[in-house]
């Protein structure tokens, strides 16, 4: 079975927004055992609109489209599909009672532009947006119906060789995301037979991608000779080994691949799939019934914003200080004014001291402190921008790590983050 | 002139990652009067990349790949591209020389995988990686050559029309973003002169996507008769309003346009282009000389991390306190423990004591206080999941907002950052 996602939107291609559909789509129906081919973002006007979606038509089973459901001017999917396709567009009583009570429930006149949303076309199956008001559309498209395009075009006579279905998604990711997982995932489990697909994603941190795959290709030959696929992503800090197989060997194959890059790169996994290590502290504290207290400089509340984003974070995370200004590290932390003025803020005294007083104060089990210079401003020929102290403490003791990571602020960030939380995981682990 | 990008990457099919390149390279692109027409992502598969690389070489004058430049063996699109222009893979000393010293700097022995990465298509232009080991390339497809396709494929007779440019670009975006501005830019500023071509976003906050439409459409209409393009962009709690042209009347279109939307939405337009709210926040009280502190619960460190993104902030924000457990907001900040226990840590009365306690502890001019259940547990029928108190303080007095945002857990964490940078936004510009 052949999948093609096609997002419109002229805001994708002028690169105002970022497109999180195809990850969120992808991933989605790679669940269901269906794995995208071909994704394919253009502008929102008629002649692209109508190239992409006759051509993936052409290829596929199934054809994704995102956006221009909505009722604004440049909204023109639902159009260019419908005269793509020969189809009439008619008003669907259903949509109309729902748009009407959508306004209705929040005491607000119906604008006038909603109008476009209630017409379909013909034949259409209709999936009401319950986080929105246009509704998502679901088309069978024929065998051998053959859709019109302008007459200049040299594929115009394409034909769709077998029965094959086209949906339409509204653009806004909280009106799409719901819409997918309750309308379109039974139409597909109707129509289409998922194949049996495993994968499995193995996040290490500490070791280079080359490293990587010197350490675990070799060993992996034998199962990838048996069909097994691996792939290998770097990201900052850390590579992502990914076994994926197909058919009915598929989870044997990729169990026996994962205990061997496992017995390989041992504590260097982290995770898997899509555990970030903020999952894997809040985890193994819940696990311990241990607690954590978080004093930020330069990561400026991205290490909070990161473990507060695991459900359930609150059990561990007592809290954190982001002490940007020095009177803030001396008032709320109780970093000494001396210690600041001697070493500077950057500086392996000052992380001990918030570490410590972060401990202190939160009276947590754990903490960590973090204090560097994210630049762009604020670097010296001693102290450059990505200098960072990184200090973990327990009752086990304290320590702090000096690292250079010399990016841009956002790296820098993520960055830091992601070494404190390994620096807490390593403390964690071999406790 | 045409322009495709072609992201390759199984690992984008199966939605493990974000496509975050097609976002960055249309942006960059656009800026230089370049809209990217059509973005195609595949996987690391020979016959996905050589039919996306053909189809989008018969349309367009420039076609920039990325990813599958590395030293593992999914990293193919080096050698499917030279298989497909029927070009022999040579060796490059200078690659084999600056990857050499790559290691050395580093100490590390060099990884036999590399060695790949020193061949590269015969008679391409090599950008030497300046943040990795993986060079990027630049080939003129002359007119009239063919690229090579499997006999089976349906269009393995296209021919190439005219003179263009094949740009190959590696994945890691800290490799790829410094390689497109240093070696890119400079090729395209020779070989394609970009048309004129002016974009500016109006970033609104609190009116609806159609609302907007309804108000200024018809005012904007004048303008859309001589060429002005407008597109809107619905988020949670803002809306975009884009204004593009191009031609040699491109910039006075788009001033006119700006002048009017702006007259009719006036102060709900926070921003401009790429400005977050968070930008501008830091923007007004630096105008001011006013200094913020920060009082956390639900929003869990994100409006301090939202804030700290922009570079200045350390200049305006003195800090904040993430206060997630209750004993956190009595400890740190001095929440009385009978309001906590008489009214709840998500109340009226505890939002106000932290606004108060922030301003206080800090000694800065303003404070932002959130308490909110951001879920998915913990909410009651009285306080249901997405119940959240903002509150701000400042010397003109306190206010508190109580909405509900009833989403899931990392929208609440952004939408309520939002609101509440807003409200500060609100009492900035009235004062």
């Amino acid at each position: 079975m052949i999948v093609e996602i096609v997002n419109t939107g002229s805001e994708l291609m002028l690169g105002r927004v970022l497109n999180t559909h195809q990850q969120w789509l992808c991933r989605r129906l790679a669940d269901l055992g269906h794995v995208v081919t071909r994704q394919v973002a253009v502008a929102d006007t008629g002649p692209e609109i109508q190239a992409a979606v006759r051509e993936s038509l052409s290829r596929a089973d199934l054809v994704i489209t995102t956006g221009g459901l909505g009722p604004t001017s440049d909204d023109l999917t639902r159009e260019l599909i419908a005269a793509l396709l020969g189809k009439k567009l008619v008003e669907n009583q259903e949509v109309l009672a729902h748009i009407e009570s959508y306004f209705a429930r929040r005491n607000r006149p119906r604008p006038a532009g909603t109008s476009v949303e209630t017409f379909v076309p013909e034949g259409a199956l209709v999936f009401i947006n319950q986080n929105g008001t246009a509704p998502g559309l679901a088309m069978k498209v024929a065998s051998g119906e053959t859709p019109k395009a302008a007459p200049s075009s040299p594929d115009a006579r394409t034909q769709i060789p077998s029965p094959k279905w086209l949906v339409m998604l509204p653009g806004p990711p909280r009106e799409l995301r719901p819409m997918f997982d309750h309308s379109v995932v039974p139409l597909l489990q109707r129509e289409f037979a998922g194949a049996i697909f495993v994968c499995r994603t193995l996040r290490s941190v500490g070791v280079g991608e080359s490293r990587v795959e010197e350490a675990v290709a070799g060993r992996l030959q034998p199962l990838v000779q048996r069909g097994l696929e691996i792939g290998y992503c770097a990201r900052p800090w850390s590579v992502d080994v990914r076994l994926t197989a197909a058919g009915p060997d598929a989870s044997q194959l990729v169990r026996e691949g994962e205990a061997i890059v496992q017995r390989i790169l041992g504590d260097h996994i982290f995770g898997y799939d899509d555990e970030e290590i903020e999952n894997v502290i809040v985890r193994l504290l819940t696990e311990r019934r241990q607690t954590l207290a978080l004093a930020e400089s330069c990561t400026g509340g991205n290490l909070a914003h990161r473990l507060t984003n695991v459900p359930g974070a609150s059990a561990v995370l007592l809290g954190g200080v982001v002490s940007y200004a020095n009177s803030a590290k001396e008032k709320l932390l109780g970093v000494r004014a001396e210690t600041l003025s001697q070493h500077g803020a950057v500086s392996e005294a000052v992380a001990r001291e918030m570490v410590l007083c972060a401990r202190e104060k939160f009276g947590s089990d754990h903490a960590i402190a973090v204090t560097g210079i994210a630049g762009p401003g604020g670097g010296t020929p001693e102290k450059p921008v990505g200098t960072v102290f990184i200090a973990q403490a327990s009752a086990a003791g304290v320590s702090v790590q000096k690292m250079l990571n010399p990016w841009d602020r956002a790296t820098f960030k993520e960055v830091t983050t992601t070494q404190a939380l390994e620096g807490l995981r390593a403390r964690l682990i071999s406790a």
